[in-house]
């Protein structure tokens, strides 16, 4: 019989509670940094947060418990494409000529064809019992708008999405996804909001930002009462939503009898690679894995955890979020238009930050051409042509199962691959005809990206 | 615990031989007439078709043996993305209100997002195998040339895809995605070949069907010593290759506890319906379920088995195949530019055109808007957004799920769901937007259409 190649579990071990990775980063001694008030610099109540966020999420957001229940009604939704696979690359190992053993835990088989409804139905879910009647978000390239406009269709709520200009155009099949979930978007930045307008106002042409595009969906929720906001990474409740995943992985590693050595994800806010790796990473914080490695992989053209700073910044263009402590290009960055547009974001989640700075995750930045080798590389193996962003995580994990021929031993691999790339077929196609230019962020442009970052003394 | 929705197999349960209808049909007593000579309409013999198949698919084309072993090779891709999940429709049923209990195939997940992978990996093994250096094929919308793209790659061949000009033009994206597995793709009718120069000599805007496109590939692979044909519908050997699809269906609905009532797809030359169905249809035709029924589905801008006549036709415009017996419209039936481009072919498989002339099959035709209209609500209960063929297959199963609804009765239906529509925005894009015309095959044009089909009077 042929040796395993994939390792289902069955729908009665769908993860019933979401893992939250705070109590064990605490107990580790790491220490957490709050987020502030952008105008006193005070930690942030979360009474200042109710006007975007049910209560519900906010509790989540500053939850100290290590496990939180999934509700039925989101597990049932889950049910919808849930659990998902994970397969051994064994012909990818073949064609690399390794010892190691690559894993890869696979979430495009969701509708959306990534990660991002594990959190999108949550939130509708929790946003819908509080009683809310719209959801405003943002998008880039487009896989979180169409979970969300997805997810609020499950559960009867209008979705309002601000998709980055750019992406807008280059990208109308995206739109056409959220507008089939009835979604109603609008390129940003727009006339609809203050923020939008005083951007157009200043530079009429702006193709938008993911952060100019969040400032519009803050806005909007802020200034509307039956209208609440949605984020699709970088925040507590959202990292802990997408748990499932690693939860997942991690059974179906020991289904494959194996524990991995180096887990490998792509972050551009932090959420899919952290939804993996946390559960294993809490076996490292507690010394049960103490050696097992975390590698985070982001674009040179956007490398906040490679020649970011670890600083107090915004979430957004328009300064309208709280404070976050994390590593940040500074809130003002535009990044080039490299195609994997949901790694252009300049900061990264607060705890993934943490990890990364205190040393228990490594971090990584490829060119686009190198990540659009390994995405070839993949695909011609295993089949999948995967999300650009995805393939970022691939470079890692190939770079390393390279490492492993080349040091000449075992290596087992756990990659996450988050999303396909059904929707990138413009990226493949000026990769394949040499269009992709190479872009990378220089250092000494930092002082100029961060002069915006605020100056914050808090518990110095 | 929450009622099952989804029904999995083990790895171990992946089918390893591949189900012949053939004999059951036999035995049922069922006449299946032989594919034709077009010059002397003597039945074909295997060695006018050597210079476009190998061996072993001729062998599978006439065999009367009820199982075939897949062969370890092709078994081994076949676990990159099989077996496939079948999943109980629990959110569509509520939403119809109706008692019927709708159960679906979906075989969405493969990379190129259908069906079609089960055919093309069989055929480019046994090629590969017979020391052939490429394959020529033909496409419409897209997804049976990206299919043998991968799996031409998988087997180190060279792949050659006519692509029809209009479907070339619409949708570049399946081009790149076909490109990106190393394939060549070729708008059709092209100056490439004498078929197509024909067609663009008398008609300079062509903008092609999938008659033209198949005698262009044909006319290469003849003509070349090292390229052979493949064909991604309609042949016995291609609805052999999809019986996987109904062989892990009948195990998933046992156990699910159920038997289908009804089994309903969608029918472009049949190969996917025919894959689900006659695992289940040997069942009714050797009197085990003698009471279940079969519906199969198409678009009424090219209503084959609804309004076609059965006789024996050319399987391409250029007339350069046997001649088969079949349900068709006329091999020069150019049909209106519906969306469900899978669909518009002027024919169908023998078998299947067999089972339906005899009764033991139910055909219905629908047109673009009422399809649509099936796959929204398919999307907004199950989240899956399908393709513009497999609504076809999904407007068939509300339809059955509201008729036990107004009859006040239980119904089982088993709907096969061929692949996603992430590739086809721009159709939903129309219908959202009421761009979709009604397009309908008028009967009174059916002597026009078939007036070039010839006389045979073989075997009367």
């Amino acid at each position: 019989m042929a040796e395993r190649t994939r390792f289902d579990l069955s729908p009665d071990e769908l993860p019933t509670a979401w893992f939250n990775i705070m109590p064990a980063i605490v107990q580790a001694g790491l220490q957490p940094l709050p987020p502030l008030h952008p105008g006193t610099h005070e930690p942030v109540t979360p009474d200042l947060l109710a006007p975007l966020f049910p209560m519900a999420l906010i509790e989540q957001e500053v939850s100290t418990e290590e496990w939180i229940d999934i509700p039925g009604a989101v597990l049932d939704i889950y049910r919808l494409w849930r659990t998902t696979p994970l397969y051994r690359a064994t012909r990818l190992e073949q064609a690399l000529q390794t010892p190691a053993r690559i894993y890869f835990k696979y979430e495009g088989t969701s509708a959306p064809g990534s990660h991002k409804p594990n959190t999108a139905v949550a939130q509708a879910y929790y946003n819908k019992e509080a009683g809310v009647r719209r959801l405003a978000t943002e998008t880039g390239a487009g896989q979180w708008g169409s979970a969300l406009a997805m997810a609020c269709r499950f559960f009867d709520l209008e979705c309002l999405v601000y998709m980055v200009k750019a992406s807008y155009e280059q990208k109308p099949y995206r739109r056409v996804f959220m507008e089939t979930f009835g979604a109603e978007v609008i390129p940003s930045p727009s006339s609809t909001t203050n923020a939008g307008k005083t951007i157009l106002e200043a530079h009429p042409d702006s193709t938008g930002s993911l952060g100019i595009a969040i400032s519009e969906a803050i806005e909007i929720a802020a200034t509307n009462e039956d209208t609440n906001y949605s984020l699709g990474s970088v925040l507590n409740h959202v990292l802990l939503h997408q748990s499932v995943i690693g939860l997942e992985a991690k059974r179906q590693m020991e289904l494959a009898g194996e524990r991995p050595d180096v887990v490998v994800g792509c972050v551009g806010g932090g959420s899919n690679y952290s939804g993996l790796a946390y559960p294993f990473m809490a076996d490292r914080l507690r010394g049960v894995s103490p050696d097992m490695r975390f590698l985070a992989t982001e674009p040179a053209a956007c490398p906040t955890l490679t020649k970011g700073r670890f600083a107090w910044d915004f979430g957004d263009t328009g300064k309208m979020t709280p404070l976050l402590p994390m590593y940040t290009l500074g809130h003002d960055f535009v990044p080039a238009p490299v195609h994997a547009g949901g790694l252009r974001y300049h900061g990264d989640a607060p705890s993934l930050s943490l990890l990364v700075r205190d040393g228990h995750m490594e971090a990584a930045a490829y060119s686009q051409n190198a990540v659009f080798e390994a995405a070839l590389q993949f695909a011609h193996a295993q089949g999948i042509v995967p999300a650009p962003e995805s393939a970022h995580a691939i470079r890692g994990a190939i770079d390393e199962a390279v490492a492993a021929r080349e040091a000449g031993e075992e290596r087992v691999i756990l990659l996450g691959l988050s999303g396909h790339g059904d929707f990138d077929m413009q990226a493949y196609d000026d990769y394949l005809n040499g269009r992709l230019p190479e872009v990378e962020f220089r250092q000494e442009d930092l002082d100029e990206s961060m002069a915006g970052v605020p100056e914050v003394s808090f518990g110095g």
